[in-house]
């Protein structure tokens, strides 16, 4: 179902923006685990809305509630863990309005068709980037699962309205860049580059207009033959899963859509005994990742996201009641640019999958 | 499970290139259905190796043989459609070799450590791109199960070792524009474009090197309203299929990777009402899709394909066997180029996918 | 995975006895209802413990909470619809005594050995009777999906104790029928019956003992067409259901394991035109199902629920962590009898399966 | 989807009983294996037709071909395993005839709503007895897995036309007596018993008439720990897969429909310490199962057939085509009693569906 991801662990979100809260089910997570909670809170922390001045000035706690999966030692009983997350800051006004006239670059008029107007209009419902506020509880989780097992997984903003962090060579990135580049404000390697984003984030903001920018996220450690292949690889399963974070409008791994116009031996990378004897390339243009299974090297996923479509500056539409064009302008909080609060998000989507496939691979030790 | 796509209709995909067939069996087509297979097979053969000069030389007639779903009437009967597609030309051998010298760029040593070391080696196995003609197959039906529904799905090469094809806005694009491209060589608007991408596939298959390129799929006609949010969106589940076909890196929907250096106001399409009272968008950034579902307007994909990583070039690679390193030259059939070919698995793959989510929109109208 | 259920409706249930909660998360309603939730209630109220002085003295208002799925008007918004029900009279105590001698006939052995002791042990954790609220939540919104299309669902408690209610055809039940034995403390058709089933549970009480009995299910007006061949037809799904109720042991429909001694002039069920035009059967051995797809007749399925487990009289068990044999005194609050109660759960997921079928049903009219 | 099977194996069926062949593809098998194709074929030959004066002369080889899933060793390679097997003895006539008189007792009406006329008439099409070769077939794959790890599965006719098998205590039950079963015309554990079926057979047989029967199968040395809670336990998705056999109304476990009138004190099975440290019960009501999850005792399950629908007697039924009602015999080939030949099915059901539940408890050891 659409909610729904994972073959080993299962994830399972709802929720909309103004219901009475958001949430998540995890099926299949190993029973007696002592999770670490606030290191899950501190993650939720990072893509919570009102905590900078880039964002939203809506303010949520985002501290989920567990409200099953645990014995009463707090350990993970083997039942699925459910997790609420209330909302609570939510204005809802003029709800008339909001159903008359979609949003340009929102869901409101395709869900308007599909659901035959009955969609849940209120702060973007179940199509709000709230909604990764369970995903990211859910990769909070499989982050401390992966971690166990030597397998760190980050990502940063590659670049926001144009302005680019450091180009980095993903064999070259260590744990401790990303850890980095998650204190930040904005998550870069290039503290640098961060003003200089910021700018641009407060010049659209003041036109009254929004920014888009590029995800990049990597996990290392990650060991080779996880991944199915055909339509469950890393690939695959990734992409289908950051495609549920709002506003993401392509996804391309290692050298992406730049091999398009590279020729094989340049983009083919060599295998090479290292000195611990294990095999690794030298360079990683297949981002660790190849006929869907992993090869040992880091996983390098980029993502594209959009520019906020939710602008200050008036917008031609149509309303819907009267048949006939009109005028917008979307008051309301948001965001000038997503992609500070969406790193976490693409982090968890990862970390999410990953561990599922991780997980997968004990049953093929069957034999 | 990882050869199945699809929620309402079901794919599951089997074989590999060397064993005795490959196939597919297809659950959930609709009873009564009369196929026309001339046109099934007429749409294989835009795949079948064999065909140009820029294809691999292995020649396979690739008709599938219908083993059941039928009835006495050849109609669909409401039972699965199984098909195989025999493996012919097959030519396999020194499996020993294969066995310990992993091509760089292929699965092979990913394969080695999944499976431990008892992967079908001969001729890539199950990740060869001969599994793409069952995916062809099962899109073949769907085009003409879309056809009567008046949705065109068609695709070209948007780019071939970095030579463009003409860029077109995707409002503007027609169904005989798409005929036209799928009757030529290479998949492209402009005829132009075709003889200066087939001169630097030339140029790389002499040098023993391989080139990639950019696949661009269009849906036309296909309604508002279809596609299921978060995790079975449009782009998440046209991503897993395209992912399913060996050699794509990345994939984008309408403006893609540009949108992210976008500002709102520029990326945002305005909704308006047509003279047929119809809701479109003059621009089509959005590329028919918001939040996950179809809005009306043309849905556009591009996936980026790598150089085939099968070169003459000797490269590095490891003994498996020995533990050293080592010197491999891929000697065997191969394309230079997989686009031409890979043209119609994007297709198929996107009509599968809609026909899928078109099928699941009965559904809603259950209220 | 294991707590779902359905094919177009998804239901997954999660929860232990004393977690703050249980629930469960609905995907795939249709947008636009407005259910009727007293009548929800009401139905939930039947399975409720503590209403009768056969059943647990634990009270639960077992009123759910809806936390998401439903727009300002309070109609299905087409999102996942997420429903809370509190545990509030959990009285968990002596954890070490509950995870040291596991319960003959609970789940507390096996649970222990899968979950490795890390399993919750308090009030039988996840495998407790309570999580059939959650199903019967699910259930009564689908028995109201159902009624609008003519459908009726509905049980009895056929026997308790070896006690039983009269022998009815099941061509011969009626709506009005299974709304009586509903309002019944125990819903019987002879209320006759009642009186003499009462007294076996009492009787069985005051020994420190449990009794069991067979609930008998029926759906009236399901239309024929439904269910799909092989593993998901009206009896694999309803089965598949059914067993999710703890202590169900076995389940029949129509004839059941009585057809097992039958000869097939006997057994079959002669095609009749009514005089209505319709095609019916005179007799209903085939339950309203053939090959695993319905012909319009009642569905009728028996399941037998073993007495229940936990019993005030001494028993023999381990000590798992002494590793040796112990006595055990089920003390705590349980039902003598969970018939009674069980026959709300049973409808509900007789309701829960039949509407899934019934909403697949759209599909096919897509030819 | 419905024709599939197993959440780690996973199973899908296909074909029709006239079509050019039936089959099934396999995903998620161990590599490496090598599987004992004699003893395959061995267990294929069990439930083949035309061995038996008992069953229809309709012959049949039933020697699967393996089209995909094996390396060129013949172990298997990761990719799925999909099988064909041949329907060449096949006899379809008068289809009109077929179409348009519904036989009392099979699908064939159902069928007809449910596919709007174009199912597939010939010899019952999918829903004939001939769909359990291929389950057959990956039950006898998956029995030589269990029996690497120690579990035995085997059944035996418990009872045709109302004549009984011997009554054993499942804790008595031995992988010898299984072998000894299945190496009968009639799989019994007294052979005494034998003769008595057959003459019922065949005198319902001289009458133009059938019987049916209950099988009883047994799991040995399934270890505890395997199962999920809720509806993925033991006896869920061993009642979904066993009701996927043609003509199976009722399927119990343990005690069964029995335990409705026991006691609790009677009913639960006491735990004690074997010498061998072994946690085991004396009895085994609870058929090794609790909560859904195994408990390491016998797995005991108990299926009723229906005598066969096909009998030579004159039968009512309806015209389709003119709206009337009229008279049928069935001519064609048919068994008096399929127990004998679904013995070998109930088998298959069961080891596949364990084997499955094995293999997912590998994830389990994750922690």
């Amino acid at each position: 179902m659409s909610n729904s991801l994972g073959n080993n662990l299962k994830l399972t979100i709802f929720g909309q923006s103004h219901a009475p809260a958001i949430g998540c089910v995890i099926e299949g997570l190993p029973a007696g685990i002592s999770f670490d909670w606030d290191a899950v809170n501190a993650f939720m922390a990072r893509r919570a809305p009102g905590r900078s001045a880039l964002s939203t000035p809506r303010r949520e706690a985002d501290v989920p509630e567990i409200v099953s999966g645990l014995n009463e030692r707090g350990e993970t009983c083997g039942a699925p863990l459910a997790a609420l997350i209330a909302n609570r800051d939510a204005r809802s006004d003029d709800y008339e309005r909001l159903r008359d006239l979609p949003r340009p670059g929102h869901a409101d008029y395709a869900a308007w068709v599909k659901y035959g107007g009955h969609n849940d209009v209120r702060g973007g419902g179940p199509f709000s980037g709230r909604l990764t506020a369970p995903l990211c509880f859910a990769g909070a989780l499989c982050l401390q699962l992966l971690a166990v097992r030597g397998v760190t997984v980050g990502a940063r903003a590659l670049s926001i309205a144009g302005v680019e962090d450091a180009r980095v060579d993903s064999t070259e990135v260590t744990p401790a860049m990303l850890r980095a580049a998650a204190s930040r404000e904005i998550p870069v390697f290039d503290e640098s580059a961060l003003g200089r984003m910021r700018l641009e984030i407060e010049k659209a903001a003041q036109a009254g207009d929004s920014v888009g920018g590029v995800v990049e996220a990597f996990a290392l450690g990650f060991p080779a033959g996880c991944g199915e292949p055909m339509f469950d690889g890393v690939e695959n399963q990734l992409a289908r899963a950051v495609f549920g974070i709002p506003a993401v409008r392509g996804v391309e791994f290692g050298a992406g859509f730049a091999a398009a116009a590279m020729r094989g031996s340049g983009h083919n990378d060599a295998f090479r005994f290292d000195a611990d004897g294990a095999v690794r390339t030298r360079t990683n243009h297949h981002a660790g990742v190849l006929g869907g299974i992993s090869t040992g090297m880091p996983v390098v996923m980029r993502a594209a996201f959009k520019p906020t479509p939710s602008i200050a500056l008036e917008q031609d539409t149509v309303s819907l009641s009267r048949g006939e064009n009109a005028r917008l302008s979307a008051a309301g909080r948001h965001d000038p640019c997503i992609v500070p609060r969406a790193v976490p998000a693409v982090e968890a989507a990862m970390a999410f999958v990953l561990c599922d496939m991780l997980m997968g691979r004990e049953k093929e030790k069957w034999t």
